[in-house]
């Protein structure tokens, strides 16, 4: 029998231990969910992580609190025009209280000052709060940034945990709701948009269930010509859908603040065979990367495996894009991509996207279909493929 | 009759002018909008706005085209994981690179390095994949940034032009259709997050009329005890609307990157009279706010205008936020707050929310309505009030 993988916080505690960090302040919420398993509503929380005491959770007065997970200590900072016209100041003094009363000194204290790709709070419809010169004011309170320390904590994305994986696994199966929506919907006559928006409506209704709290789906729908576009930007229009299309769908779901990144493609109707057969090789290449994950195996042969059949066709120049990357704290965790000359190895508790796809614009038809796979100790296991669901 | 208010054009040279600057660079999504018309998919477009010269639009390879406006110098920058490594650098060089032929020097270089608060882009379902180090490495390539100049710069966001009115009356138009749906679904047994997702679905579909290249709404309805906390948040739960429920419904809308802010409250069969006198003193004093609006009136006397009327009831306590804030070119546009205490004052072509509200737990209820409100050169026009459609 093997080793069980390290739970989050052996993972955390062996991090801090390697770089001399008594501490590290989270604020990004996808850092917040990896950390402590909260995904804040206004995106303007912030978690101090101490090696050697229980973390300390701040949250502005105006956020909820129901969803926040048992056993955090949770202190509250000022917040609202009426209140408060710096509340920014206010939190940053109290981390500085917090740190000088657990005497940890500046030089033993991490943080990831980027804003760059942050996952969407709750609260999707504006960036998160946090103004310019905050993320300098915090890192006063830090050790200087180093590559080395900041690609380690990145390292901590990359194998989830079971209860991670459950989280993942009940995004994905939210998300096949969705996708369900979108088969019953291709019908011609109806837009993208149109079929794109029944996607996301049906993902967002699923709140309240099984313990679901936050659920949204971006949906972008692209048919015929625009499926061709599939390799360069995903979006729906207002083209109705034709017999003969194929019709493909990108899918971003985030459930309670784990995320699925999905792809599916249909033939609509009876498409001409050299429209048909780009699918085909996309099933196919898609299929061979699925079947060949397993730990050891690294990433530059995974992608060879859908490459390589993509280019045995003679269209390897219309496979734009990587084979994968990891998910699940965001729509595209940070980590190794998979694609050629990439030697990083899979390893068990890692979830990678598998999403080769093919775009001719020649015959105004693309493909892609895309999966998330979770690496096992024995193999893997596809977390999108889910049970009684139609697949295409 | 009066003057016709500055031309975008005119404000912004007018603004570069004063501030001693020959060149702004623009890369915010919100910022880009205001500047050129145009909105970005990627949210990783760069525009040099020249004052005696035309603009530069840089966009990454894998933009879609079909929406950048006519009579902009577009130039490429490459992207993809196969392609090219670091496409910042190549950005940061071709930038250098116009500056330095057009003999324009980086003293006279303005920018805004923050990255709070910025208007999603298209592709809405990840932060703008800016990275770390990149607003830095441009910073380099401008002056420094000084408070009164920024400041001078948020200012270019006040006033909107007829253009621009009409494309926030265009979102307005929209978000009421999906207003429309939420009067629809008011049903017991309903949960929020199925009005909520109907709502949504309502406005995503809009895509392709009306020259509607993108249209997304973000719709929280709160019902009930959930409606008392509106003051704080919005989101949808999986609770079931009940008869005699307040019924709350936040509405943030963006159509082709310009934004409407709305709220509406509805009574559900037949509530309490002390729930229901709640609604009605939310709308009599949000009424009289929007009465009040007109040019060289102080954001304070408006804010006064809700405020007293709520007092008078005795639940000032109640109404814990502020009156309104400008709006078009994001959800929540920079400016001047309408709150106790603001002396500045409304001019026309100013946008601006009017959205008093009162949020009772003790009876299980909260109220708020929220309109869109032009100031005009002899009043105002509620752009979101839209005649034929379903008003509570």
């Amino acid at each position: 029998m093997s080793a069980r993988p390290p739970s989050r916080e052996q993972q955390i505690r062996s991090f801090l231990d390697e770089h001399d960090l008594q501490a590290w302040i989270a604020w990004r919420p996808d850092e917040l969910l990896m950390l402590s398993a909260y995904f804040p509503f206004w995106g303007a929380s912030l978690l101090i992580y101490f090696a050697d005491a229980e973390p300390v959770l701040f949250v502005p007065q105006i956020e909820p609190r129901d969803h926040i997970p048992a056993g955090l200590r949770v202190q509250e900072y000022p917040w609202g025009d009426l209140k408060c016209s710096d509340p920014y100041s206010a939190l940053v003094a109290a981390i500085g209280h917090e740190l000088v009363k657990a005497k940890v000194e500046g030089e033993h204290v991490g943080m990831n000052p980027s804003a760059s790709r942050i996952s969407l709070p709750i609260q999707a419809a504006e960036q998160i709060p946090i103004p310019e010169g905050f993320a300098r004011q915090l890192s006063a309170l830090a050790a200087k940034p180093n590559a080395h320390r900041q690609a380690a904590f990145a390292d901590l994305y990359l194998k989830k945990t079971s209860e991670e994986v459950e989280a993942i696994r009940l995004a994905n199966r939210v998300a096949n709701v969705g996708l369900q929506v979108f088969f019953e919907n291709l019908q011609p006559g109806r837009t993208e948009a149109e079929v794109a928006a029944a996607v996301e409506s049906a993902i967002y209704r699923q709140i309240g269930r099984d313990a679901i709290f936050h659920s949204r789906g971006w949906a972008m729908v692209q048919s015929g010509p625009n499926s061709a576009d599939a390799g360069r930007f995903n979006r729906s229009t207002g083209r109705r859908l034709e017999n003969g299309d194929l019709v493909l769908i990108e899918l971003a779901t985030c459930v309670n603040g784990y995320w699925s990144d999905l792809t599916r493609t249909a033939a609509l109707g009876s498409p001409k065979a050299e429209v048909d057969q780009i699918l085909a090789l996309v099933r196919d290449a898609q299929q061979a990367a699925v079947d060949g994950v397993r730990p050891g195996v690294s990433a530059a042969d995974i992608d060879a495996l859908a490459r390589d059949k993509i280019a045995a066709h003679g269209l390897s120049s219309l496979f734009t894009h990587h084979t994968g990357h990891h998910v699940g704290f965001r729509y595209h965790d940070p980590g190794f991509l998979i694609l050629p000359g990439e030697s990083a190895q899979l390893e068990p508790g890692m979830v990678i996207t598998i999403e080769p796809g093919v775009y001719v614009p020649e015959r105004g038809a693309g493909a892609r279909i895309e999966d998330n796979v979770l690496v096992t100790e024995s193999g893997h296991e596809t977390l999108s493929r889910i049970e009684g669901s139609r697949h295409l």
